[in-house]
């Protein structure tokens, strides 16, 4: 008998690029702003708004889109044009259109492991555009389940893992966000393993769990995860 | 033994009312654009803009406040001010504030049927909207699972009903979209029971179904479904 019910794998900067998507769009919108501020400015207030907005927006890329629009209009002081607010949609847009671009042995590694296990995708962000990117990932048919969840918090997993009778300790999370893939899951009695991502979304970052923690793994990348999970396998 | 192993509810304007905060906050945007266009212009190229953004955007509040934004810049020529932009994202701020008003029979019907039947809601539109609408609204205890989806097809329902293991013959669907809510289940074998609110989104418009079509129920309110389901479950 397996250790493990259910893999489960967080999608952006686990699966596929997406935090550098952000980054270079944020690059664009401080060129467009160039006139009004320097572009340390524009990415701090940015990230302000972002914050502030999350609880009535919550997460994605249109929430994204309206935080760059109040802070465009706010740091320009009103003289922003309606031009450059299109501007700022068009990119917004742009993002929901982009490629899907698969990390370094994504594809290869969650092959390789639904053929042996139940594999799930729990990720944050607009339901309509994550269901895009794992359809267009061509990785949708190795998911038996997709779960787009609000926030990844301890209740929010508790109450996602009862719905889907899963056990925690039945239960592998795999993700790049010690916040949001890790920390609730090793609070939860499951395990999780840590694989970071080039580039850390400054509303993500927490502390790593110190050395021996109980149900925690850190890998460079995903290659490295069959290995690890036949390790556990054989404990 | 009961007909109905699962009853879902759709949630705006079938539980709560919504249409009647989009059409209030349609007006309001109509006078802010009052310089520019006509109301009537105003209100039918917003909801070409909108229809054409569903793609992209998907359903829900945050992508009809990036409607409104584009439609002021195309309807203003670029004339549009900064601060009326900021006044528009302030209209989308205050739908994702606004109370969640019941409609009449709600509480006791929803209540009641709890007693006797798993419940459930299925609804489109942003996931953390749908959520806090449904903790506002005082029900959230009595509907065991809460789904949002994409989009309400034939296809989704059917990965959803297979999702939770529900055969379609011991599902009853509770909504006031007959394109989203009744069509879909009627077609998978399921029956639908159908409650109009008194404003229809011209997007959600489809033919009722031709009288005596198996499985189709309408009623005036929700006040009749108790009813209505003994009666099924005697036959």
């Amino acid at each position: 008998m397996s250790v493990f019910d259910v893999i489960a794998f967080d999608a952006d900067d686990t699966l596929w690029h997406n935090e550098s998507i952000y980054m270079g769009v944020q690059e664009k919108f401080a060129r467009l702003l160039g006139l009004y501020e320097q572009s340390s400015v524009i990415t701090s207030r940015l990230y302000q708004t972002e914050t502030q907005n999350i609880k009535s927006f919550g997460y994605g890329i249109k929430s994204f889109t309206l935080s760059m629009i109040e802070t465009a209009v706010e740091l320009s002081e009103g003289r922003i044009s309606a031009k450059e607010i299109q501007a700022i949609i068009n990119l917004g847009k742009g993002m929901l259109n982009v490629d899907v671009e698969l990390l370094d042995h994504a594809a290869e590694t969650v092959a390789l492991l639904a053929s042996r296990y139940r594999l799930m995708v729990i990720t944050k962000g607009d339901l309509q555009d994550q269901q895009r990117k794992i359809s267009r990932s061509g990785l949708g048919q190795y998911f038996g389940m997709v779960e787009v969840v609000n926030d990844k918090t301890n209740d929010i997993y508790k109450q996602l893992l009862k719905k889907l009778e899963i056990k925690p300790a039945g239960f592998l999370m795999v993700g790049n966000s010690l916040r949001s893939d890790i920390l609730p899951i090793l609070e939860l009695g499951g395990q999780a393993v840590y694989i970071p991502y080039e580039i850390t979304w400054q509303h993500e970052s927490a502390e790593i769990p110190p050395e021996g923690t109980r149900g925690f793994y850190q890998l460079d990348n995903l290659s490295m995860l069959p290995n690890l999970i036949a390790q556990l396998e054989e404990n």
